[in-house]
């Protein structure tokens, strides 16, 4: 039977649903339960990643160390893992300190065709004798050849597995096998997915994963995430377990992680809105949605119309800052309009 | 381009999630914003069908009169669907009188092994010149061969399609592929399939059905429907444009009905609680879902249990006092063993 290896950033991606707010009762509570339901990988920290917390992307309730700190004590066979994006966190301060309270995995991300930026925090964490990842984000906007070359240069800086992001829920699940197929063909070391909800296919394409060779998933309880949701990770591991892979997570158990996560971490559970269709369209990053919904009220514009300009004009995570640039320019060709 | 043909039952199936309480006020409101997205045919009714409420199922706010006329008063382009159960809808009362309202579709349904019982609505409801489709309940719990035996029985009595539900939403993609591709086949008249979401699969169910050859998908606005929800009609439509099917539906004016089914119709929005992942692992039909939460609550036992007893129980529409039954049961075990 087939083993996949599930990382569940439930502590982390559902902070973006509640821009950063998560407390430290709540990290407790959920790194509790999925530790008790033998979840191999709990990912903790603010939606964007060690050190990200600003006026611009969100300022998180609670700093870094004490997410880590609480998480760590309440994690007893689980994995401790943090999102590290360079350039949102440094090496010497924010680096040091999470590897300072102990976690066990750093997955070091860029955007999928910038793998360049992630050298120096991979061998920074190889040193110190941290298990390491690299992670491609925003997926789909590069071809599976691109992806490969990237993924290439994070295995030569030393990471041990890279995983692929559907950042914006952009993926079919034919485009996951052929991308996914590439990737375990290039590289020696194990590939992984995770994936977004936007266009209904997050197990889908999660399972399309695994059977094109991936053997790492992410997934978080309720789908709890950015936009409309990650992978459901209580779903996910019912279909591998019927399709006859092994996740080592205890699934009625799991149930129960979820349950928990509804009850104490969620104001809503994620739903596939309209404005989450039309951002899987238009391949625009999902940690956008809440900030797109604000602004084009505050601006008095239609947000799927901010949406589809966004993907035109192919933005990242990071640009935030075009979301007002596009709703202004909306808002006074409708006034010249009208 | 291949087309497909969509029907919408947001009016029927999402009456499930409601307790069949959608006003004349709600019927009009979707009915209108359907018919201006262009979509094919709008299904409305109790949850379980015309001449359904009752006491045991639940008794409907407004009578199949009241919400057929104001579905009818509603629809320019779309077609006026029913969901024909016979043992609940009689041909002299209940039959008669829709047709005299004016529906243009019937579509007969059974469970998936007692196709016999569509006979004499199916013959009847073709004598009056209406169009009419067959329907199989529960399609999992029959094999591929059963399930083409008990089509070509509908096919016989005059059905001029034969769609399958998978009501229990228990199948995976590979699932339905093998059964889809069989009636296609073995049958002469279009197939199609409606899925609901228990596996999070509804989606990527309904794309593998016509990858295997189905011309006809059933979705409602938001997953609006029982349990963990149908396959989301506004996805489903993105997702088959990307792919390139036509499906004659305006996306953006879609979007726009879907929202306002979720305003006006919907008191939350369906997801995948864990008693949906237990429902569709066990093979229950979803409708089962809100009883199930309601009568073990009262009985204090595990809602859980309650769904994994009614598995092995294979239990069918129709037989929602066996969950009482089941609940009692458990009681009496608990009480012992305490």
């Amino acid at each position: 039977m087939s083993t996949v290896l599930i990382s569940d950033p439930t502590l982390r991606d559902g902070n973006h649903a509640v821009r950063h707010q998560l407390n430290a009762r709540q990290i407790a509570l959920y790194a509790a339960a999925a530790d008790a339901a033998g979840v191999p990988i709990v990912e903790v920290g603010h939606g964007n990643g060690l050190g990200a917390s600003s006026l611009q992307v969100g300022e998180s309730l609670i700093g870094d160390r004490e997410m880590l700190e609480v998480a760590r004590e309440n994690l007893v066979n689980s994995k401790l893992s943090i999102h590290v994006i360079p350039g949102f966190a440094t090496i010497n301060k924010d680096l040091k300190t999470a590897i300072e309270i102990g976690v066990d995995l750093v997955r070091v991300a860029s955007h999928c065709t910038e793998a360049d930026i992630t050298q120096r925090h991979i061998g920074y964490a190889r040193d110190k004798g941290k298990e390491v990842y690299g992670v491609l984000m925003m997926s789909h906007m590069a071809s599976k050849e691109l992806l490969a070359e990237e993924s290439l240069k994070m295995e030569s800086y030393g990471a041990e597995a890279v995983v692929i992001m559907d950042s914006a829920g952009a993926y079919l699940p034919s485009d996951v096998t052929e991308r996914i197929a590439e990737l375990v063909k290039s590289l020696t070391i194990p590939v992984g997915f995770h994936g977004h909800n936007n266009l209904g296919m997050a197990v889908a394409n999660s399972v399309a994963a695994v059977q094109a060779g991936a053997t790492i998933l992410d997934g978080t309880a309720r789908g709890f995430g950015a936009g409309s949701g990650n992978t459901q990770l209580e779903v996910l591991v019912a279909v591998l377990e019927r399709m006859g892979f092994s996740t080592g997570i205890d699934l009625y158990k799991m149930l129960d992680a979820a349950d928990i996560a509804e009850k104490e971490l969620m104001p809503v559970i994620p739903s596939i809105k309209s404005l989450s269709v039309v951002s899987g369209l238009s391949g625009v990053f999902s940690g956008f949605a809440k900030h797109v919904e604000r602004i084009s009220k505050e601006y008095k514009v239609n947000a799927k119309d901010v949406f589809f300009e966004l993907g035109r004009r192919k933005v990242v995570a990071g640009q935030e800052d075009l979301i007002i640039e596009v709703a202004m320019k909306l808002a006074a060709e409708g006034a010249v309009k009208s």
